[in-house]
């Protein structure tokens, strides 16, 4: 699913929860406080969604298992309106806000509204850590101790086995992650625990899996998000719009036999075919949030962007590029690592996150310069990626 | 999701397992069998393929929770395109067929492979009956001894109470399903039961729950179909093309007191969309494959669809309206009731057997004449609904 867009296609509003521990929270809650904060945003009724797109991955950490109409509890006019669940694992919340572009673009929707939700702490942590493994083809199903974190520390050794040692580079990510969510009120882990703290195994951050410390990953987390697509500008709406100007999605094989680890071939792919639907190149960009479920993610990501080459992505975090005041900021919300990771939740965040920065409405986040931006966001391990690129419209 | 379409919006390949209790079958060889069967009756090869969609709702009832990119097992030639998974319970099949559409009148993709499958056989029958359940807003996550059934015994005792005893009806529709399904090579019940069996509660056919009988309710299946969508036709096709002229989607809220249990209401109004948005009338079509999960189900729609006034389903099967031979054939296929419901599966199977029959290559199943045809198919107990209305191009 590539598309080059013209220009009326707008996030013209959008709503986000509070990410991180919700236990006075339900999904029904969390989904219907999300949906009611964007259309008032968007400045729209709920008789005006022509469309609904619900991303939540579940996998077993939640009771209901068909959950799009849960949308349809903020408001009786919703009786009618079409709601679809879709999942691509992590990248549940970009594949939903991919499918509302579609809708929009194909003329079957004026106004689409995209909600990601998951609801995780509630649950034991070995519910939550089988749905997760859930994503992976070798492991769904099986036993294991070290969970998804096991599967991103083997990604680390291979970076490690094929380029050296990765140094501090991982500590000094999760630093600059904990450093930015401090300035979201929605971000899940806000302390700036400082480059020492995480780059350091110790008692209070020891080792979860392989090299990965536990400030190497992402927490678990309850959250929503969602966002108002919308064919041209609304006249209601309380905030300035984003403009899509290119999205892209590429799907990789499942099997771990089938894939470079360390490559993210199809997060590559992804990311090329969405620059080129775009007509931006890398510079062109002002920032992005990119899909750092764990910091070695992160690391590559550099990479697969062209931020650095192959095995140098330590120089992007050395050379300040990815700070906020840097060449191009990455997360500056924190991203999933410090912002929190709510499955189905994270990839609609992103799209928020990055409208909020190009409408000037991010606050204490808010960049210098925030013309245009992108989103990366992955669903297992590089298997289904999907890239979106946007810009300002003021 | 409404859209009137223009005239090249094609079924123009297809594939279908059989039915039933394959133990020799996993989730992936299903996918990948019925996908390699689809693009070979387009003519295409893997590379060809512009986006995939797979239906498939799962519910702990297999252990991989990130199923979209089984469908790149079928070749290394799909490495990099787009496979999204749509949920929306048992109409999940119909939803990914919708999306498949979405995509092409959006012109991001001119070719879509589309993929229903579930298997179920395999695991516990609580595993079986707690992922339907969890379907449902009130039962999810709760203990029942009647599973599905019990809500839909629920449905018949509420039409019973409105409109008096259902009588022999039931019965009937299950023995026209039975006696369909004998001409269906891949149904999963074979076996003309007969009237007689199928009114008579005894010992081989003992209420399930509530008036239920055994022969009321759709069978626990695995199976798979996959049908190609494409814009226009395809040269190298071995089959002639079916024409989709019109669909519509339909929510309704999820808890039971905000629905009327046998109004079906929002599967009425996605009826009407999808005959409006194709200009076509009831008694312009030649058949329909319709939602029959329980025969109460079938019942019910034939009163949605206008076959017979509210509380007069009956009067359809006495005519003889519904028979193969009568003025508007329902579930020729069998139907869920004795074709099977594999899940995931159902809707995409739905939609390869209207176009088997606008194609003329129904086989035993083919009716005389088949030039417009329909399928209905729902999640739930009606909450997402799903219409497609279809032609011959011959």
């Amino acid at each position: 699913m590539t598309g080059t867009l013209d220009n009326d296609i707008l996030i013209a509003g959008w709503g986000h929860s509070r990410f991180g521990k919700l236990p006075d929270q339900t999904l029904e809650s969390l989904v219907v406080d999300v949906a009611t904060q964007a259309l008032e945003s968007a400045g729209l009724e709920p008789r005006d969604v022509d469309a609904v797109f619900l991303a939540h991955f579940n996998a077993g950490m939640w009771p209901l298992g068909f959950a799009s109409s849960l949308v349809l509890q903020m408001s009786p006019d919703l009786f009618g309106v079409p709601a679809t669940r879709v999942e691509n694992a992590c990248a549940s919340g970009s594949a939903a806000v991919h499918q509302g572009i579609t809708a929009l673009l194909a003329g079957t929707a004026r106004r689409v509204l995209v909600v990601g939700a998951e609801k995780m702490t509630h649950a034991p942590a070995s519910a939550v850590g089988a749905g997760l493994l859930s994503a992976d083809y070798e492991s769904a199903g099986q036993p294991s101790t070290s969970g998804f974190a096991g599967l991103f520390a083997q990604v680390a050794l291979a970076y490690e086995h094929r380029y050296g040692p990765v140094g501090d580079v991982l500590g000094d990510i999760a630093a600059k992650s904990h450093r930015n969510a401090m300035r979201n009120p929605d971000a899940h882990l806000r302390k700036d625990l400082g480059q020492e703290f995480c780059r350091t195994v110790s008692e209070r951050n020891p080792l979860v899996a392989g090299p990965l410390r536990r400030t190497d990953c992402s927490p678990v987390s309850d959250g929503a998000a969602a966002v108002v697509l919308s064919r041209g500008p609304l006249p209601a709406a309380a905030v300035p719009p984003a403009r899509i100007t290119g999205f892209a999605q590429a799907n990789d094989f499942l099997p771990a036999t089938r894939r470079d680890p360390i490559a993210f071939a199809a997060t590559e792919l992804a990311w090329r075919r969405a620059l080129q639907a775009a007509g931006v190149s890398l510079w062109d960009l002002d920032f992005a949030e990119v899909h750092d479920c764990f910091t070695i993610a992160e690391l590559i990501l550099y990479e697969v962007m062209g931020l650095a080459d192959r095995g140098k992505g330590r120089l992007a975090v050395e050379e300040g590029l990815v700070e906020p005041d840097g060449r191009l900021p990455i997360n500056v919300s924190g991203g999933l690592k410090s912002k929190g990771h709510p499955v189905g939740a994270t990839g609609v965040s992103q799209h928020v996150l990055a409208a909020m920065q190009l409408s000037g409405t991010a606050g204490d986040m808010q960049l210098a310069s925030a013309r245009r931006g992108a989103v990366i966001n992955m669903g297992g391990l590089a298997v289904a990626n999907h890239v979106t690129l946007l810009e300002s419209c003021t």
